[in-house]
């Protein structure tokens, strides 16, 4: 009986190893193009590009034009959640995203019924997508995980140390429940509905897992993404899911034990024999260059981009940087870089 | 034959574990004691309060009047280094510390010859404090590591990803060593004279060991540190010496294995069962609370202090905080955890 080959790099989601490992590189489409600036420039702001089918299609479809990588990822934003909440968020240039913060008396004007209709050009650009892409090239769907997410809702901004949603998890224990509990199910249906409009693949970006005990990690980190994996394969049976807990560290192995993701994303930061034993073997793992060393190039990115995949050629291994791309990322060592894990 | 009992810190230091653990808090002296908000609005500048043995022996010495504290801690900075080798270093309120960055091209106007004449007025601040601080409370001395320090030296300033300091590492390989070379050296020197002006212990602050792959950790980190502990060591004979690689994660079995520092500090997002694990048993371990637990106050803190108290209960154990106490800390929450570490 024949059966049609899956693509190689959700194959390799669920458990398959590959003879080389498959690549995407994180905010693959991203400043560092001349081709995504142009388009940018164009756009009426950062979240108008993403709510406009015509364009996030393109900038998403831009870097598999340049290079042979073997996904596509949704050109969005973690911050469309809060946005489709109803909570103010706004792009200026050079400052990173700004939230007007939500408050334990404010809680109560988010506005969950309205997440799905908001987030409809989402699904316009993941249909397209679907459409567009190659048969060999996975479509990868992503959210913000909850807490991630919280730390920009409570803090209003990035922050080094995410100290105002720490410290409201603290003080306000209740009303912080209740916007995880907002999250996740605002989380589960939205990866619902990207699966159904195309989605092979979804990654929970849990950006802010560092800066936690264990304590901490446990209830805002481990049980939100838990129960986002389980509320989305209630829907979607067997979706398979990739978690990306950048700083876990330690609480890698917990993590994945716990969570019931299909494979975990690894940050530059992490060992590579650390995460051998920390993550089940079988279980596919996905990255981890620096991308510091991408700019900067040369024989010590060679060299540690092999270290990466030797150390896990006995199992599933999805290449990747361990963090995003940076704008000044020169395109030649990107290119470089794709044909070396491809073709060794 | 009766012989002196040391210190308990630092005899917990030297492997000696206590019936309840010492206690010491990263920036004990600071902004949350109202009486060290007055002596440094009295002071010229920050820099000026860490060169004044007068005010510093007074900021040093005022958190032990208020807790039972086992242990002061040097009133300092870690970019005294860079100042007394000459770089322009100044504090801004509200602004952190500001340095003229080095490059390649500036490295060798560096002035290793001048450090330990600059650094003079630091240890009178130690001779005195030796003869003031009671026969039972250890005086610690420090340093930052040379890594810690080259971020602020070559990005002016602190940054959430060290970003300049690791791409000028790659692009720079010759530059960085030297640079490395000279903050070992100078490192070297600088708490060797601690010891010699009274220190009893001295701790190594490598504030950013995160953000490193690790090649960059064993070359960045772990080589700097090993050079110096062996280099103290080589005038202080066995010298007592904690080494705090915050963010290590992954790398701390590495660094106790390699560094030769008596005791480790964790930070707060080290699982303590990871913890375990990864430092050999019978070495001392430093830490390990989230500085936010302390600000919040209250049965959360009361019982996570309980659950470090226990979970290093079969080894040598110094109660801290796993990062610096922070400015609104109230005073009551720092009264109660001493409380509890001294007395259950």
């Amino acid at each position: 009986m024949s059966q049609v080959a899956l693509k190689p790099l959700l194959a390799t989601v669920l458990g398959e190893r590959q003879a080389r490992p498959p690549i995407w590189i994180m905010r693959q489409a991203g400043r560092y193009l001349p081709e995504y600036r142009e388009v940018r420039a164009r756009s009426k702001g950062f979240l108008d590009l993403c709510y406009s089918p015509d364009l996030a299609v393109e900038v998403t479809l831009q870097p598999l034009r340049r290079f042979p990588l073997d996904a596509a990822i949704l050109f969005s934003d973690i911050l469309v959640v809060p946005d489709a909440l109803g909570q103010s968020v706004r792009f200026e240039q050079g400052e990173g995203p700004l939230l007007e913060p939500i408050t334990a008396q404010t809680l109560g004007q988010l506005r969950p019924e309205r997440v799905l209709e908001h987030l409809a050009p989402v699904f316009e650009t993941l249909r397209r997508l679907k459409h567009e892409l190659p048969a060999d090239k996975t479509l990868i769907g992503f959210c913000g995980s909850p807490w991630t997410v919280a730390t920009y809702m409570i803090g209003g901004r990035g922050s080094p140390d995410q100290a105002a949603a720490r410290l409201f998890a603290l003080q306000e224990p209740a009303a912080f429940a209740a916007l995880m509990d907002i999250l996740v199910q605002a989380s589960i249906d939205y990866l619902v509905a990207q699966f159904q409009a195309g989605a092979d693949v979804v990654q929970l970006f849990e950006s802010w897992a560092l800066n936690l005990d264990e304590e901490a990690f446990r209830t805002q980190v481990i049980e939100p993404n838990r129960r986002i994996v389980e509320g989305v394969r209630q829907r979607v049976p067997n979706a398979p899911i990739i978690g990306f807990p950048r700083g876990a560290a330690g609480n890698i192995a917990a993590y994945v034990a716990a969570t019931g993701v299909n494979a975990v994303g690894l940050d530059y930061s992490t060992p590579l024999g650390f995460a051998q034993n920390a993550v089940p073997p079988g279980m596919a793992v996905q990255g981890n260059l620096d991308p510091l060393r991408l700019v900067a190039g040369g024989p010590q990115m060679e060299e540690r981009a092999r270290q990466i995949i030797a150390a896990f050629a006995d199992r599933p291994h999805i290449f990747n940087l361990g963090h995003g791309i940076v704008p000044q990322t020169p395109i030649a060592h990107v290119e470089r870089l794709v044909e070396l894990v491809k073709n060794g």
